[in-house]
């Protein structure tokens, strides 16, 4: 389940004036950016599920502001009313220090509140949260409503992947924005960038936010190992499937090897084949894969036994987070506009991987696990911290449906190995010859 | 799988200008009927599929103009141009003859067309029909119309049972309209009519329409039976369950008894234990149970359950039939407003057996078997007249979500021995003493 | 669930003592009849259970005994010792009324009590019966003793096609007996019967043992019929299949068609597809189709479909009693040792149909439904009479894995319509022309 | 999936004759104690599979045979002829690269061969393997016997696992043996051992055997823990019962209270409450549990969550390797017959931690993956060495079932976070105070 771990960390200890200023200011332009994403839906959109692992738009919306309720409002705003105390149990993703919760396979029967409904619990919610601006700010309440802005981000990539699921199931196949992003895109070959490994920290440090996952920071040791220099494209992919990858058990985890039988799986989601060759699915609509941006929507399992076919492995999360330590913080995100992976920007061969962030999620070969002294916190907010570390496999730098502000070198993203509608690829890995 | 039989009977052979005229009106009437049971929805209510046995209200608004286009508008009015190619797959519900059709679990999937589009769709059939009714009308054609008509009174039933259904998954139970109809009911007893039975007709005859399974009609030997005066009601089901009927195996079908354990059933459907006594989810909202008026949203199973345990037996469709022969077309349909069984009208004893007729489809003891002699129809319309005559049981009367011109003493409804989102209750017949 | 029914009928009111000694006589020859099938088995052909709907041969062996240990030893043996008092529990199959029973499903986990521990069981249950008819039989005990002998013959049957199906999933493919009955079958024509039906007594008269479903005997009326000279061959059902019989939703039950795309079935259970031809595994082991022998191992959804094809329709039920009211009672059935079914015997044209009994049981159109006036019986033995009548149907006329004795005009076999591994075949009716 | 790593390791280049005549006595030594594990059970004990993930004796006897004949015979033995051909594909487990194999969940079907033609299936390839041993032994060659003998030593375990199922599921309890190895267990309180960690060597070096999955030896960084004296016993699990352990989320990991949900757990497998306590099934049927003996038959998710709510946590697999380092390999395995955990034999406190071999497997926070420069060997026989290396528990330390001689402080078992008919238990670690 793929579920923002929501404690805050870091020594922060007091809070200027400032600082409660451009709190304020991030909280109205991440709550607007939530809704913009919204925009281009129609009421109906919002309103349907297409599997158990989404969530309606219309819930999306309503969760991220009773986040804000339960655990901004209600217990730091004196005299606060509930927009409607029904609400409190309606959307609950999992908390149940909270108590009640709907099903999450049911949340597409719910017609009531409308999105217009919601929309006005959003108004509600956003005024509230703003008279707290306007006093002194408690340390605890302001880290309290910078996790709720974290979450809400988490959910931003949220609408983006469930409605791009939703859509594709739809006969019609309708686009969410019709501006397809990629013209003739050049090949970029790949180099592989050895690194010595040795003893080093891993996992986050510092004063800016993180999720508790994150953390603590801890020594791990490393061997060397080489790293590709960009992701593995559509086009390699392709060449996979016409190899017979998805037909020869020898390439295959076990279990990856049932999933392929039982669900028919020939390539990765969204992808058909017409006669010219393969199409996929994207949020402008059925468009022609393009061989030179990175693939996306494939599972651990994919990834897995691409990875053996072409004769590496998937990195560790401890030699991505390695590797990764001296490249900077940018690529296709969210605020692209894209909302699809690009092809590769920079000279190769550069001094450091490139498109580690953006694009797509990397699947890592690392189980996500609690890192060595890892405590969950007190509390309904961070009730379940680790609850979900156990068959789900580790991912990282963000992908072309993540706010920029969003993701860090340390950040682990988490899903079941079997899971593909989100922007999921891959980066080969290798023992050093 | 509860499907209309649409394939016209009756020897008519002209028809008049009058008869043009009338059917136009029909026509408008019954399709504005439509569209004002959904007018208390919301855009949201319209899209949303609660199960797989039920569909949106925007599919049967949809599908209902589909079957015009589809079999009148096409192939009979010259130069007809289809709103949108793409419905004839998407608004297909199970006419192999006429192509692909979308996946009956995947109704819900569909957030485009939006429902304003599938309000135009109608528009644009119900133009291009009227254009039909200013020419002279060719019998066969009339004949399709009549059965569109008929088609659409079924989706009208449809849409009240499968639009309570999902307002019943809503933890905050929403009410279709808020109107209770019930005041002070008073008990009305049960009496016995005796029927000397013998070899009777049954089945269709005459020119008025039918459905193809209500033919023809041919000769069924009943024996001696009697009929109670009215169906079941809820205060006798409450007995039943307060007996322990939910948990003793000898008084069910093995099949049933199965199911009762499987899926839990501990009273009928929508039925909640409060402290105060039972309530039932109705198209008003939750209600306390009116004991003194007709059970209903009972499977075969749970009536026949209850017949056993009363001492009792389920009519056969033939003996019902019989019994009714009679007796008036009248009682509580959809035109009441009430939506929901009634109390028993008439004194008791009266000559003839009451409430035959609307409030809640009886379930009978007869299988959905095809009456001697019956032949299926040519065309897609008539494709697989028979192909749901298996594994179901035949219900009798009408209810009060069914139009009352939709409703004969010949009519044949049918559902799984396992459905219970129907108004469907019983009526006892036992073996003379 | 194939189930017996168990009640005997008849007035008998005092028996003889020659009748005492001929049922002496019988209770000895059936059990060892029974015996003599498990002969050819070894300890783990006689401990396996392939799916749920079959039984261990070992279950058969004690359960057939449990029957005469609980209904009638226990009750009616004065100072009767239980063999072991776990087997009341462990042998029961259906029986509420008797107390807690093992599970069906896992009657295949049950290593113990061993094979020879049960056929100890049998010794005794036999040795005790035996004191039984040494002095003078009440009525009622020797009722159900004729009772539990019925149930005996129809374990018998059930011990065959269980095995069947049993070897037939091993890879190795064993045979039960090494003999192949067929040489050089030759064609026969068929010809149609027509029968003028009318009103007719249906179901059991007369002082001869019947089970309970085949009576009371009651009025039907008939209407005019043809019914084929003989059984649907296997030549025949292969042509079905070559014309895509399994292809064309077109030809199918609603139901039928689902289970044909959700279980891959393309031909009828046993048969697989050979360079040369069709071969089936019979138990004589894996063997060519012979054109010119009663197609079997076909559910009611085959043969309903096969029927459609072929512009005929199952006969009911009533019509199959109807026509054979004159047939002699003989055919092929288990005494013969052929365990398959064999060529037509008789010339053609005959005056009446031909092999209407045994070869295979015949699926006719008629849902297994109580006969009116019905009445379940009291107690354990008859407690659940009618709790199978639920989306079964009725089979008529016995197969080859039938004992001779045990079938009669108005015996009434059942199954669900998916049902396969019985000698189940088909005979055509049709509407006269 | 429990499945044996069968490529050797190990730099052997050389055997001499005393080596070949070792290995020739370990040979009929461990193929005849597999035997022995047999010889208690009937021929039905040996043919039943109680469910897909258990194998049935009678397959565990020939498929440690099929591995002699396939990977040692059929290639390395001139003019071998084997046994049955159609061994090849039915006593297959897993092995793409050997061809065909027989569904797991089907090997219960599988009444022919027969339990005695399966004995000599064993006499033939014993006597071949013998042949063998006179002459002189090619070094891959005895490399490929040593690996069959540790396989067959895995299933030697199995075989008691699985028949301790299957006795299990039958209502009767039948017992294994009948010698219940405890008498007054005397209670030992819990100390905590500090380990300071460091960069330390994980994985198998030197000469001996040792599967694939143990290496390469590697440096992992090992923070600072301490490990509990000895594992979680039955007493202690039970207070986690009282104390509503079953019954709060909170305490579990997501996937973990899903299975506690959906499958009814509400303690170990295999235990029952009884008015005077608990009691659980053993190869000696149903006894008492003993309170001051290691808990076993835990899943990974109850071993996770009794950790959390003891205040504790799981060690990694690296940590408990740490710990182990020290300890002399000796403990209560197979040999000792009890097949049953026993109590604690050792001072506390004592130096080291105690029970860490033998008693029961100890789950541990890691999950199933390659270490560093794990190379899958080529061949069937190493083909899928890394295949089951997703969503799998590492396990150590073995069990009362493993040989003695079969374990290592290196060895890595691992099972799916659901299994408990292993003899599994856990110890916990936790971080330094």
């Amino acid at each position: 389940m793929p579920s923002p771990n929501i404690t805050p960390r870091g020594p922060e200890r007091r809070r200027s004036q400032a600082a409660n200023t451009e709190i304020g200011e991030r909280f109205r332009a991440i709550r607007a950016a939530t809704e913009s994403l919204a925009a281009p839906l129609s009421t109906e959109d919002c309103a349907l599920q297409s599997m158990p692992d989404a969530s309606p738009v219309k819930w999306h919306l309503a969760h991220t502001s009773w986040f804000f309720e339960t655990f901004v409002l209600a217990p730091h705003l004196h005299g606060y009313t509930a927009f409607d105390p029904a609400f409190r149990m309606l959307f609950n993703s999992y908390y149940n220090g909270v108590g009640d919760k709907h099903p999450r396979p049911e949340r597409g029967l719910i017609s009531r509140p409308s999105l217009s409904d919601v929309q006005s619990y959003r108004t509600h919610v956003d005024a509230n949260v703003d008279r707290l601006f306007s006093e002194s700010l408690p340390l605890p309440v302001a880290a309290l409503i910078e996790l709720g802005l974290q979450h809400e981000q988490q959910h931003q990539e949220l609408i983006l992947t469930d409605v791009k699921h939703l859509l594709s199931r739809n006969p019609l196949k309708p686009t969410y924005r019709s501006r397809w992003p990629l013209q003739q895109v050049k090949p970029q070959r790949v180099v592989w960038h050895a690194f010595a490994g040795g003893l080093a920290t891993i996992g986050h440090r510092g004063t800016g936010f993180a999720f508790d996952n994150e953390g603590p920071a801890h020594e791990v040791f490393v061997a060397r190992f080489d790293l590709a220099s960009r992701p593995v494209t559509h086009g390699e992919f392709a060449a996979f499937i016409e190899d017979g990858g998805y037909q020869r058990p020898e390439l295959w985890l076990s279990l990856g090897w049932e999933a392929v039988q039982a669900r028919g799986w020939q390539a990765p989601l969204y992808w058909e084949r017409r006669e010219h060759g393969w199409q996929t699915f994207t949020l402008h609509g059925m468009a022609d894969i393009d061989a030179h941006t990175p693939v996306c929507h494939v599972s651990f399992f994919e990834a897995d036994a691409y990875a053996r076919w072409a004769g590496g492995r998937l990195p560790t999360e401890f030699e991505w987070e390695f590797a990764v330590r001296d490249v900077a913080l940018a690529g296709n995100f969210l605020e692209s506009g894209a909302l699809h992976p690009m092809p590769l920007v920079g000279e190769v061969p550069s001094q450091r991987p490139l498109q580690m962030f953006g694009d797509v999620w990397e699947w890592t070969r690392s189980d996500y696990a609690p890192y060595p002294g890892f405590r969950p916190t007190k509390g309904a907010v961070g009730e379940y911290n680790g609850k979900f570390m156990c068959s789900q496999y580790v991912l990282r730098g963000g992908s072309c449906a993540t706010p920029a502000a969003h993701v860090r070198a340390t950040y682990r993203n988490f899903f079941p190995p079997d899971a593909r509608w989100q922007f999921s690829g891959l980066r080969l890995a290798r023992n050093p010859q």
